[in-house]
C-alpha cells in the first residue's frame, strides 16, 4: 500500500443535521473541511444532492490539487449500512430510509469527471474506528475496539486490519454490552447495558440523582443543576468536587466492566476511547478504567490490551471515511 | 474443498486425565475410536508419547484404511495454545507446561512413515466450535459462537468459517464475559462472570441454596442434597420439580443475558450450545434462552441468531481437531 503522497480522497460524515466533508491525504492530512445541513427531512434525493455539492464545493476550493489523484469517495453514517450493496438499510437519523441504495444516489449527482470514482459507506461507528486504526491512536495495530462515549456510546471492532460487521452488519454495538443483567432499562429495549449507565444524558441523570440524594453538598453542581453536562461535570470533578470525582470513578468502573468483557471474549490489542465524555482525560478516566481491567480481566487478556484516547477527535469519522477510499488502491 | 471420501484425518482430545483419539473421515464419519490415560504429571515426553500411541494404535487397527489417504494430525487441548507455533504456552491440565512444542515432540515419538504428516494443535474450546462447525450443528454457517456448559463454560468463535484467537490466543473466553458486574466473584478473578453462575458447581451452590432458603419443599433434590448435579436437578425438573424448574429458569436467564452481549457485539448466525448441562434440552433450557434474548437483544441482532443445541456431543473437540487437519487440502 505504499502510495503517491497526492493522492487523495474525500470523507463524508453524514449526519441526522450536518454533513461534514473533508479533503484527506494518504497520509492522513485533513486538507481542508467544509459542513453543509444535510435536510434529513427532505429525502434521500436532497440529502444525496447535498454530499454531491460538499464534494464539488471541497474540488473547487482546491483546485491545486490534480483531479486525477483523487482515488474514491468514503460515506460514514449512523445505521445499519450494509457497505457491499452500498446501501442504508435503516438509518436513526433519516426517517423512513430504508433501503436507500445511497451510493448510487450520490453518483447520479456528481459531475460527469467524477462519476468513475470508486464510492465507499460504512457504519459511523466502524468509520471512527477505522480512521483512528488507519491515522489515528491505533497506527500499526491489527486488533481494536473504540468506543465513543457522546450521547449513545458507539462501538467499531478492527480485526486483522479490517472492520468487523458481523453475519448482518449489526456487530460491533459495543454500547449495548451487558454490564448489570439486572440494570437500567436501555433505549435499546435491553437492560443493564454500558450505555445505560455512560451516555452523556445518563452521566448526567446519574449526578442528579447523586446531588438529590447526597448528604454532601457539591455547589458547583447545584448551581447547575438544571443544565449539567458531562462537561460542566468533569470541570467541577478537576476543581476537586467529590461528587463529580465520583461520578467519573462510577463511570469508569462501568467502562472497564465492558472492556474487561470485551478483553475475554476479544483479546484486542487495543481500546481507543473517544467521544466528548472522553475529554475528561487520563486521570479521571483512563486511569481508573485501567485499574478496573487490571483488577477483573484474566492476567494476558489484559496485558494485550492497551486502553488510550482516540487522537483524530469529531474528524475520526471523516477521516476513517475517505481512508476507507483509499484501502487496496493501487499504488 | 471437494475430497475424496477416502481421505481420513486423526482428531486427538488431550485431557488431563484422558487423551481421546479418533480417525475421521472427511465427511465427519468416526471410523474408530480409543482412548488412554494421559499421564498429565509426567512430563510433556511421556504424553506426546501417549499421543503417539493412541495414533498408531488406530492406524494399526484400521489397516483396511491407505495410509496413503490419511492427510493429517489434529490435537485439541486445553489452555492457551498458539496454533502457528505448534506451542502450549500454558496449560491448566498439565502442571508446570511452558511454551512447550507439543507438536515437535508427537513428531519426533511417530513411525518414520508419519513424521512427513502436517500435525494442527487447537484449543479445545475452538476445536470443539470447530467441529460443530464443519460436522454438527453449524454446518452451511459462517459465524458462529459455541458455549460448552461443563465444569467451566468453554467458549469458542468461528468468523468466516475460520476459528478466531484474538491478538494473543485468548479471545472466545466466552464463559467469562460479565453478566452482574457486582456479581459473584469468578474463578479468573472478575466479577459476575457467566461461568460464576452456570458452571457445574455453580449450579449445584445456586440449589443448595434455594433449598435451604426457600419455603417450598423440595423431597427430591433435598434426598440428595450431598450429591446434587445439574444431570439430577434436571430429572427432578422434568418431573416436575418446582424449584428445579426454578433453577434451570435462571440458568437460561443467565445464558440469555450473556448471549444477548455476543449478539450486539459479534452478530453471529449462531449460537450452539454443548456440554452436560445443555442436555437439560429444549423446554428446560433452549426455549427460556431464546425467549430472553428476544426480550433483550435488539431485533437484527436477534433475528441473526439461531440458539441450538450442539450435535457432536462429547466427540466435538476430536472431530474438530481431524477437520482441522483436513482444512485447505489439495483435493
Amino acid at each position: 500500500m505504499s502510495r503517491s503522497s497526492s493522492s487523495y480522497s474525500i470523507g463524508v460524515d453524514l449526519g441526522g443535521t450536518q454533513i461534514k466533508a473533508g479533503l484527506v491525504l494518504s497520509t492522513g492530512e485533513v486538507v481542508d473541511s467544509l459542513s453543509k445541513p444535510s435536510q434529513a427531512n427532505d429525502g434521500a434525493s436532497i440529502v444525496s444532492g447535498n454530499i454531491a455539492s460538499v464534494i464539488h464545493q471541497l474540488i473547487r476550493t482546491n483546485s491545486h490539487l490534480l483531479l486525477e489523484d483523487l482515488v474514491g469517495i468514503g460515506i460514514g453514517t449512523p445505521g445499519l449500512i450494509i457497505p457491499d450493496r452500498g446501501i442504508v438499510h435503516f438509518s436513526p437519523n433519516f426517517d423512513g430510509w430504508h433501503d436507500i441504495p445511497l451510493v448510487d444516489l450520490v453518483r447520479q449527482k456528481l459531475d460527469a469527471q467524477l462519476t468513475h470514482l470508486p464510492i465507499h459507506i460504512e457504519n459511523d461507528g466502524n468509520a471512527m474506528a477505522y480512521g483512528e486504526l488507519r491515522q489515528g491512536a491505533g497506527v500499526g495495530m491489527k486488533d481494536v475496539i473504540c468506543l465513543t462515549l457522546g450521547t449513545g456510546v458507539g462501538g467499531g471492532i478492527i480485526l486483522d486490519g479490517q472492520i468487523f460487521h458481523g453475519s448482518r452488519y449489526v456487530g460491533a454495538e459495543l454500547g449495548h454490552t451487558t454490564i448489570f443483567g439486572d440494570g437500567r432499562l436501555c433505549g435499546c429495549g435491553n437492560y443493564g447495558c454500558l450505555e445505560a449507565y455512560v451516555g452523556r444524558d445518563q452521566i448526567v441523570e446519574r449526578t442528579r440523582a447523586k446531588i438529590i440524594k447526597s448528604a454532601s453538598c457539591s455547589p458547583i453542581l447545584e448551581a447547575q443543576m438544571d443544565s449539567l453536562t458531562p462537561k460542566i461535570i468533569a470541570e467541577a470533578a478537576a476543581k476537586g468536587d467529590e461528587l463529580a470525582i465520583e461520578i467519573f470513578t462510577e463511570t469508569a468502573r462501568y467502562i472497564g466492566i465492558a472492556l474487561t468483557s470485551f478483553a475475554h471474549i476479544l483479546n484486542p490489542q487495543m481500546a481507543i476511547i473517544g467521544g466528548g465524555v472522553s475529554s475528561a482525560g487520563e486521570k479521571l478516566l483512563f486511569e481508573p478504567i485501567r485499574a478496573e481491567v487490571r483488577k477483573r480481566a484474566m492476567d494476558t487478556n489484559a496485558e494485550s490490551l492497551q486502553i488510550v484516547s482516540a487522537k483524530l477527535g469529531n474528524q475520526a469519522g471523516l477521516v476513517g471515511a475517505a481512508m476507507l477510499a483509499q484501502q487496496n488502491q493501487p499504488s
